[in-house]
Formats: C-alpha cells, sequence, structure tokens
C-alpha cells in the first residue's frame, strides 16, 4: 500500500510553519505497513491544490491531506478537491445544523463564512470532527485509466481524505477515522522500527563494520539498515516490514542483535535515549552506588561549560555531579585546579600533559571519583600547523589512573565544542562499562 | 520565479525526522522574491528520486534538493540526477584530492565508500562543501518541450542544486552558492527583510507594543512586521516588497526604526546577532576596557554551566570570561565561592540571599569586574507550592552593586535552563547599557 501526504497552506511554502504533520502521519501510517512514498506540499491557491491532487492519485492507494478546510477565503481544498472530481458543492444539512448548535453553545453569532465548512463535493462524505467546527472530506477517485496502467498495470483508485492543518484536530480525525480505513485495505502489513545511537566514529567507517558483518546495509534487505548523523551521532534506522507484528519484532530483534554484534559497544543507546542520560544510566546503576552515584567532576576549556550542561542535563544529576570548573584562561587553571604555570608554558595550554593535570587537580579539589577535563582550540582563530583548529585534549582521571587523548575534530566552533564535550562523556562510558574505547 | 524544494531520506518519508530544511530554503527564497510552490519529499530509492526531479523539472525554474549525497549505500540522489541527465558519473580529480586531505588531517582512514562522494554527473559542476565531506551538484535541465509548452508555452530550463542533508552544512552551502543563483536571476521586484530580536517580554506583550505604535502589525501593511518565537527569543520578521531595491530599503529602515520607536532597548539585535554576541559586543566597546574587556565571572546552580557556554561562544571570549564556578551541590556553593551554610539552611538554595551571596563570592574569588549567579528549580521534579518548577533567583554582581531578581519560567527542563542563561545574560546587557530593565 502507497499513500501520499499532501500538506496545503502559505504558511508552509512560505516556510514561516514547519510541517509537522507528514511526520507525524508518516509514522502512524508505516505502523500498519503503508509507506508514504511522498510528502507533498503547496500553498492556497486553488489551481495549486487541484494540480497537487492530480499528480498524486495515480501515484497512490490513499492521499492524506490536511489544511485549507477553514472558514476562511483562503482555504479552497474542498473547492479544489470538487473540481478535480467534477463535482458541485453541496450544502450537508446535518453538518450545518452541528455548526449551529456549536455556535449556540459557544454563545457566539455564527459568521456567514463558517456555512461554506457544512459543503461537499456531490459523491464525497462529511468526516466528522469533534475538536472543531471543519468537517473532514473523503471521496475515491479513480484514476484514469491510461496512467494508471502503465504505472501498475492495474487501474488505480485512489481514496482521499481531507483533514483540517490543525494539528490537534488533525490527529483526533486520522487516529479515528482515517487509520481504521488504511488498516483495514492493508491486510495487517507492519512496519517496525528501531534507531540505535553511535558515536566516535564516522559515518562511512560504521558503514564499514556494518557491510563487513554480513552486508547489513544492503539495500534490499529486510529488514532494511539506514544511517544517519545528526549532530556528530551516527545512527543506526532499522525497518522491518512484515505481514505480521510478532513477525516483524522478532525480525527486527534479529536485526538489531546483529549489528550490535558488527558494532558493540560502540552503540550507545535506542530510540530516544541521549548520550548524557545513558552515562547518567550507567553511574547510577554503578556497584559503588548506594545512595550517591559515584561523583564526576568537570574542568572545562574551551568547552566553556558544556559538558557540565550535559552531565546536568538530566533529572537527578546532583546524585553525580556535585561541581564543575571553567578554567578558560591560563591563570585560571593554575588558581582554581592547580595547573602548574611551568606545565603550561612548556607544553602550551592545549596539550596532553595540561590536559591531564586539569583532570587531576579536578578530581583532587572537589574530591570526586572521576573528574573530566577538555582544554583544545575550537576556532576560528588560534590554530597552527602542529595544533590545528579542532585540536583537543581531553582526559579522565578515575581512582585507579588517568588517561588521556588528543583528537582533531572538524567543523566549526559549535561542532568542535560539541564533539569535544561528547567525546569526554564517551570515554567515561567506556571507563564504567570497564572496556577499552574502540577507536 | 518558481522552486520545488525536494527532501530526500526515508527518515522523512518514515516520519523518524521532521524536515526543517524546506521551511528554512523557503524563506530564503522569498526574501529574494522567488516562490517555493512545492515541498516535495521522497525516500532514498533512487526510482523515487528520479522520478520526483522528472516531475519536478518542467514546474521550476530551480531545483532546490537536500539529503542523499552521503557517503552510503542508501546516498542515491548523483546516482538518479545521473540517470535523469543520461549522463554517467565521472571522477572529480580535484574533490577527490580534498576528501584524500581531509582525512589525513583528521589523521582517520578514508573509507573507500567515500571516493562515492567526489563522483558528479557528465556536465553537472561540484558545489564545495567548507564543513563536510560531501560536496554538492549543480546542474542545468532542459525540461522536454511538450510538457513544458503545455504548462508555460514557453520551452523551460530547471537549474538543480544538490545538497547535503544535515542542516548545518545545507545551509551554508545554500547562502554561499545557492541563494546569489536565485537572487540574480530574480532581476525586478525586490523583497527585502530584516529581523529584530527580543527576550524577556511575551509574544502578545511585543505585538501590544506594536499594536499601539502605529498598529504596525496591520496585516496588509507594506512593510510587513510579523513576530516569531523561538526557544524564548521573540522576533520581529520585517519584509518590505518593493519594484527596487532603494525604495525597499528606504521603506524598511522607516518600518525599523518604528519598531525600534515601540520597543527601545528590548530589541537587542537583529538578523543573525545573538544576545551572547551583543553581550560581547558590549564588553568589548565598554570604555574601560584596553587590553581586556571588563571581566565576567559565572556561578551556576540549575544551569550547570549554559550561561558559561553561551557566554564563551563567542570567538575571542576569553578577553571577558576568565573562569566560572558550576556549585551544583549546596557544599560546593560553599566550599567554592563561600555560600555561608547558614543562608542555605535558613533561606534555601533557591532564594535571593543565596543567589547574592553566590554572585559576590564569584566576584571575589575571581577578580572579575562582573559576576552573574544562577540558582532554580528546573525541574522536573523538586518544586514546592511556594517555589513551583521554573522558579529562578539570578544575581548580578557589578563593581558598584549586587542586584538579584526572581523569575519563574514555563516550560520543561530544557526551556527552563536555556530562560535562565538568556535572561542572566539580558540582565548583563541592561547593566552595560546603563538603563533599567524594561520588565
Amino acid at each position: 500500500m502507497r499513500a501520499i501526504i499532501l500538506s496545503i497552506g502559505d504558511e508552509l511554502t512560505l516556510g514561516q510553519t514547519v510541517d509537522t504533520n507528514s511526520a507525524w502521519i508518516s509514522r502512524q501510517l508505516a505502523a500498519v505497513g503503508c509507506n508514504a512514498v511522498r510528502h507533498l506540499t503547496v500553498g492556497d491557491a486553488q489551481s495549486d491544490i487541484e494540480s497537487a491532487i492530480r499528480d498524486a492519485v495515480p501515484l497512490c492507494d490513499f492521499l492524506i491531506c490536511s489544511g485549507g478546510i477553514g472558514p476562511t477565503e483562503d482555504d479552497l481544498t474542498r473547492q479544489a478537491l470538487a473540481a478535480v472530481m467534477g463535482m458541485e458543492l453541496e450544502l450537508d444539512a446535518a453538518w450545518m445544523a452541528r455548526l449551529e448548535e456549536f455556535f449556540r453553545k459557544l454563545n457566539r453569532p455564527m459568521s456567514p463564512l463558517n456555512s461554506i465548512q457544512a459543503m461537499v463535493p456531490r459523491g464525497a462524505t462529511l468526516i466528522e470532527n469533534t475538536v472543531g467546527t471543519a468537517a473532514g472530506i473523503t471521496a475515491t477517485i479513480q484514476a484514469s485509466a491510461d496512467r494508471a496502467t502503465s504505472l501498475h498495470g492495474v487501474p488505480l483508485e485512489c481514496r482521499i481524505f481531507c483533514m483540517p492543518g490543525v494539528p490537534k484536530e488533525m490527529k483526533v480525525m486520522f487516529t479515528r477515522d482515517v487509520l481504521p480505513h488504511v488498516q483495514a485495505a492493508g491486510g495487517g502489513a507492519v512496519i517496525l522500527s528501531r534507531t540505535l545511537h553511535t558515536f566516535g566514529m564516522g559515518e562511512s567507517n560504521v558503514a564499514d563494520l556494518l557491510k563487513a558483518h554480513g552486508d547489513l546495509m544492503q539495500r534490499d534487505r529486510n529488514p532494511s539498515v539506514g544511517t544517519t548523523v545528526s549532530e556528530g551521532v551516527v545512527s543506526l534506522r532499522l525497518n522491518a516490514r512484515f505481514p505480521s507484528a510478532d513477525q516483524a519484532a522478532r525480525e527486527l530483534n534479529a536485526t538489531e542483535a546483529s549489528c550490535r554484534a558488527a558494532l558493540g559497544d560502540l552503540i550507545y543507546g535506542q530510540d530516544h535515549q541521549t548520550l548524557p542520560a545513558v552515562v547518567a544510566g550507567l553511574l547510577f546503576e554503578d556497584p559503588l552506588a548506594r545512595k550517591w552515584a559515584p561523583a564526576v567532576a568537570t574542568a572545562e576549556s574551551c568547552t566553556g561549560g558544556l559538558l557540565a550542561k550535559y552531565l546536568t542535563d538530566i533529572p537527578g544529576s546532583s546524585r553525580y555531579f556535585r561541581q564543575g570548573y571553567i578554567t578558560y584562561q591560563n591563570e585560571a587553571k593554575t588558581n582554581l585546579i592547580g595547573v602548574p604555570a611551568e606545565l603550561l608554558a612548556e607544553h602550551g595550554a592545549v596539550s596532553e600533559p595540561v590536559a591531564e593535570a586539569m583532570a587531576k587537580g579536578a578530581q583532587c579539589q572537589s574530591g570526586a571519583a572521576f573528574a573530566l577535563a577538555i582544554t583544545g582550540i575550537a576556532g576560528p582563530g588560534g590554530g597552527t600547523l602542529t595544533k590545528p583548529v579542532g585540536t583537543v585534549c581531553i582526559a579522565l582521571a578515575s581512582p585507579q589512573r588517568v588517561q588521556v587523548r588528543t583528537f582533531v575534530f572538524s567543523g566549526d566552533r559549535e561542532m568542535i565544542r560539541d564533539r569535544s564535550a561528547k567525546m569526554a562523556l564517551t570515554l567515561l562510558r567506556f571507563q564504567l562499562l570497564g572496556k577499552p574505547v574502540p577507536f
């Protein structure tokens, strides 16, 4: 089953509003095994809506529209649908009575404009709106035989649903009066999805590991495995399309296991889990933790507080986070956490010995079990031939030892600072797992 | 001029990611007088991308694509474009060298997969990517004469641009290498836009002030004035549509002056200016500043480093920012910046006396001219009847005095922390302006 999602409104094509309806509808459709093959957005002009409907009908079994059925002059979806169907608009007396009743209850006069909301193309049916005045409309349209045949070899019929654009009203109507029709037509096929998150390796390196392990990213594999990158996090999207929910769940679990076998602990979490939340979880679970989780302190130079911000993103983070130092200038490194001035003079602020001294100093001053230190060149200025912009030294002081690593991150100042803080969390994560960092 | 925006990616058609690129691109296009007549989204299948390009080309002057040019097997935009053009993919030796250099600098092996990113259809041109490895591609496609003629009566030519889907990389590339072409093609009518940013008052209060001042937000006014809210910042969008650039600039300036008359210093900046950048500018300009700007120190509890992160967002921030304290637990407030334990016991950590003591302590310990302190309840837990979640005390110690204010911010943990840090910057901003806070 194929669906196209059509969103209507000048505010969308002008970019004044971000369309969140299409993503939401797509997720609901996927869950009942229906593919959204296209999202399409047009403005409020009737001719644009008409041509969008005409273009979409031969390509899909369901055309799910939202927007353009309000009472004002720029709401033209019902007129466009009538034109495509070649039908007149007719008054639906029952909905007109509902509208009059609605305004009587609110004790507000009903604007003459509102009566358009009781009009439907002949041959179409109203869909009740329990939240507002804009009833939906549904109709079945035959795709002209020649175009349809050329696509699938069979004449096509497309069921169209028009809903309000207001997300709240659309969601209620879609769930109650649209999704059941799609589900019934599908005869049970199900798509289940899962997302696995990694940090620390590039997208292509992650893809290489998945390729080496049974060619997991092969394009026509089911469940399919794809990668996306967002803010330095490389995520694997797993989609399983099967006739039954049971089979989809079983296959999805098997593919997840294969991905985990290929990437191991590089995968830090799944779906809505964030890196700070996963690290917090490890701290809370630590065998040493009784009332308090083992404490983490921070000493930050180039990240200027971002690492501590991440550590305190988590409600309840005071159980492991007591204090942090932002030692942006050399004097602060010396005065607050005792980094020897000679060390700074000899190696420079961005160096492994200084990072190590920062971590040890923060650990010692705070009494925390773990201390993370970051010193680097976030740019855009300050880079040299041997220490280019993006060079960042990160140290982790643990009860037993101090590790220090140098990374060169690419991107702008914001990206370099973000990746640095995430890498520090990653070093702590592997320490808490008791495993070596795999890159 | 007509544009179509094509977004490519299974994560979009599956609804796992909300497409924000299309809205952003539409706004940029509108600003140079180019209409986005359609947004179109398809998944990663090459056939779907091909048919989307084929459908769009006869309908527009510019086809702006994003997504599907990464290094992995599910990135198929370049292959689809080559198929539509009827051309082979060829290696671009210069970009291949850039890729090799990129990985050498990062000290990471270049995956064989990455070399696909140096391939372009014959007749197309690479667009440089200064932020990542995915170069863009641009080409001009003739719409087949029959379809084009049936639409506009003239044979059409469509310029296509393919960019990365990652918003950050896309935005840089679009601004530098796409928008200028669209603008140049536009010729006549001009839309000039300006955005003015405020922080501290709600959107409806800002709207009331604009309404009271000559009804600046009236719907059919030209230049038009509209408001948007993003991350607590209430922005005014001014759009001037006039036949000539001169007239548009003149009218835009006049409307800006009216907005400034209505809102005064509530407006902190315009267009790309951020609140931290504006505060940094004031510090750099301070009459006391010679080599060093007056120093600012921070003492943060609930914001956990976010305020210091904002202060150090700015390149060169070491001229005013030396050090900061993250005193998340009560003991840290006492040990690091000398907040008396009795004060904490008597008033609680979230109280004006404690905020004041934190600011004074940070000022004294650091020797900075100014110190900002934040203590509050970011939630979701920890609220009480008298101090609900969102209660935040903010203090500013200046050479002459200490001010302290209590705010109650709405929203989730992330929002409350963000608004708290921005409010602290706002207090400092009015202090540096030598003016009272207007709310």
